[in-house]
């Protein structure tokens, strides 16, 4: 029976993130994920990536791509009712943020982590795993062939995203929370083969809706309308998708610029916060522990700021014998979600139109909108926000 | 029958600044008051005021008693279970305020008025008006002695408070909206024979509720608890209320000083805006138009705001002939009330603890708070909206 000290669920941005800073610090893992490497690298995702994980891909050798061909971007735009207004993140904060599709993300971690003799088992399904509580963990686990294995642990990572079936332990624990939040709302997505609106993402309100420009590359195109959560893929037509692109988003010169659309999908919304975020040798990262909005971009960006607390905590038990911040990993990680929460969920109240929450919450959001835009104050306190902490660094 | 170009019905701050600002203007008025002058002198109110209004009131000569005896405060505190952030306006936004109850407001402009040969008629009640969609507007009134006159105005201005009969002919207008949100909890208010807590005031909150810390003079303070809208006075005895006290404000060095209690009252909390504010030779000024909670202590400089409007037009139209600017007072009023209603909203959810939103919400909130008072950005993005933007200033 093989035994790793790190068994990390999940190869998405939580878990290839930890298995790459563990590897920093000299620890080994092993990364168990259901799908192929193909269907990782090649589930489009959107990502917005924080100057600090720009940092910390530079600064730990997987930046090279990102920084070739990302868009690095110094501003974002905020349209009400086409009138544009810029919010400079880089002069208001000194951070800039990457427009980096989380699958290009994803690939340049595993390369990075196959590339440094780390193992990935793709195709591979953990089937069961218990004893967290004790001195290891066993992990039962199916091969991508069918056969099936075990393998021990000092600690497992549950970053396999908010179905996780490692919450249910942790919300035994005396005191722990799932706490909350449904909104009225939900994304109508689409990809699009044709040229940008613009390269800067512009978030639009308007009466019959939030709106988001943004772009993946030169010639790919991802539009969002916020739309009902029940909308199904039949009721967005071609010919309304534009024109309501063009209704909530046109003006000032700027045109919503149309193409193939090659893709449709309905992104739901909800905010959920996991506490504590482990239990033993158990602890959550990313996705499995908490679940954001889109608006505020923040998604990926969690993840990888659990997992900088998490990789040092855990690298100082391994390495030192020492688990004081382990110990502590839910009281360093929470606060941050909990301003991100804050944050994605100002974003999104701030920018979506619902006309059943009546006609003073309506004139009371254009006002505080007004309020914002129009301070240099408020600008650089939506930036800071938007562009995020940095991330906690700590010595092992 | 006599006549007057403006016809004010009440004496509140709207009514007497406006009355004030056209003398100024060498436009004369009559005020009708219901109230005798004693009992529009002493009821006690609170009252904030921002900036621009201790400018209006040093600039036309009726700031020298505030400047003598008023506080001036170049801060205030937030707590959050008895941990306090100062907030420095003055260093933030150059602005002080002044905490300068309305009731000598009120004293200051009514001996200004007099002085000046103005005409305000206390104990008179005006028992209907007409005629404002003509050529001029004709209003009986009740003197104090019983007799009714009749007196003819040019235009005629509502600033008699929430509970106006001007605003329903406006309300009929094609259009016209009266947008009103209501609040899950209410303040119970003290006066209090005793010495200072603090010089500042102290917005606190906490899990068991919402507390402010303010004060009258130095021997007498005025409290206020988060409370139930339906509880009445009788629910609260002394004890209870400087239990609650104590547990909400105090820490850090500092405990509510206690006193004799000589007035408890419950102050509702709703906000209401009514747009347009005018019809015809009519217009809506202070209270009669929009209503805020006390949070955001912006009731009396909002009433400025609207007759640092209304005062130019009308004199504009009176002594030039052009109603320009009259006609657009609605226009140049509104924007500024939304501005007004956002804030007392945004402050009032920031800082009042409400069970029934669920453990999402008040953690989001606490994280919200965190945001901007760890933040210079946030810090000076509420300072400048608690200062308030300066009076608009029009030439005549």
């Amino acid at each position: 029976m093989t035994h790793t000290p790190v068994a990390i669920v999940g190869a998405g941005p939580a878990g290839l993130t930890l298995s790459h800073l563990l590897h920093q610090y000299g620890v080994e893992s092993v990364v168990f994920e259901s799908r192929s490497r193909a269907e990782v690298e090649e589930t489009v995702r959107a990502g917005v990536l924080e100057q600090g994980v720009i940092n910390m891909m530079r600064e730990t050798g997987v930046g090279e791509r990102m920084d070739r061909d990302a868009d690095i971007d110094d501003a974002i735009d905020i349209s009400i009712n086409g009138a544009r207004t810029r919010i400079d993140l880089k002069a208001l904060t000194g951070h800039q943020m990457a427009v980096w599709p989380q699958h290009e993300y994803l690939k340049d971690f595993i390369a990075r982590r196959l590339a440094d003799g780390g193992t990935i088992l793709f195709e591979t399904s953990v089937d069961d795993a218990e004893g967290w509580d004790g001195d290891k963990v066993v992990i039962n686990y199916t091969n991508a062939d069918g056969t099936h294995e075990t393998m021990t642990a000092d600690y497992i990572i549950a970053a396999d995203g908010s179905k996780s079936p490692y919450r249910a332990p942790i919300l035994e624990l005396d005191g722990a929370v799932r706490a909350r939040h449904e909104y009225e709302y939900a994304w109508f997505g689409i990809l699009v083969n044709g040229p940008q609106t613009q390269k800067e993402l512009i978030y639009a309100t308007h009466e019959e809706g939030f709106a988001l420009i943004s772009t993946r590359t030169k010639d790919v195109q991802r539009y969002y309308l916020q739309c009902d959560p029940n909308d199904t893929v039949e009721q967005w037509s071609d010919e309304r998708i534009w024109e309501q692109l063009h209704t909530r988003v046109d003006g000032n010169g700027l045109a919503v610029q149309e193409g193939e659309i090659f893709d449709k999908s309905v992104l739901k919304f909800r905010s959920a916060v996991t506490d504590p975020m482990q239990r033993g040798r158990l602890f959550l990262a990313g996705d499995s522990a908490h679940t954001v909005p889109p608006t505020g971009a923040k998604g990926l960006n969690l993840a990888v700021a659990d997992v900088a607390v998490l990789a040092p905590g855990l690298a100082r038990a391994l390495t030192k014998g020492n688990d004081d911040l382990l110990t502590k990993y839910s009281e360093l990680a929470v606060p941050r979600i909990w301003r991100a929460q804050h944050f994605s969920y100002w974003m999104s109240s701030m920018l979506h139109s619902v006309p059943s929450q009546g006609y003073f919450q309506h004139r009371r959001r254009l006002a505080e909108l007004e309020a914002m835009l129009s301070s240099e104050a408020g600008r650089r306190y939506q930036a800071e926000q938007y562009v995020g902490l940095d991330l906690p660094k700590f010595e092992i």
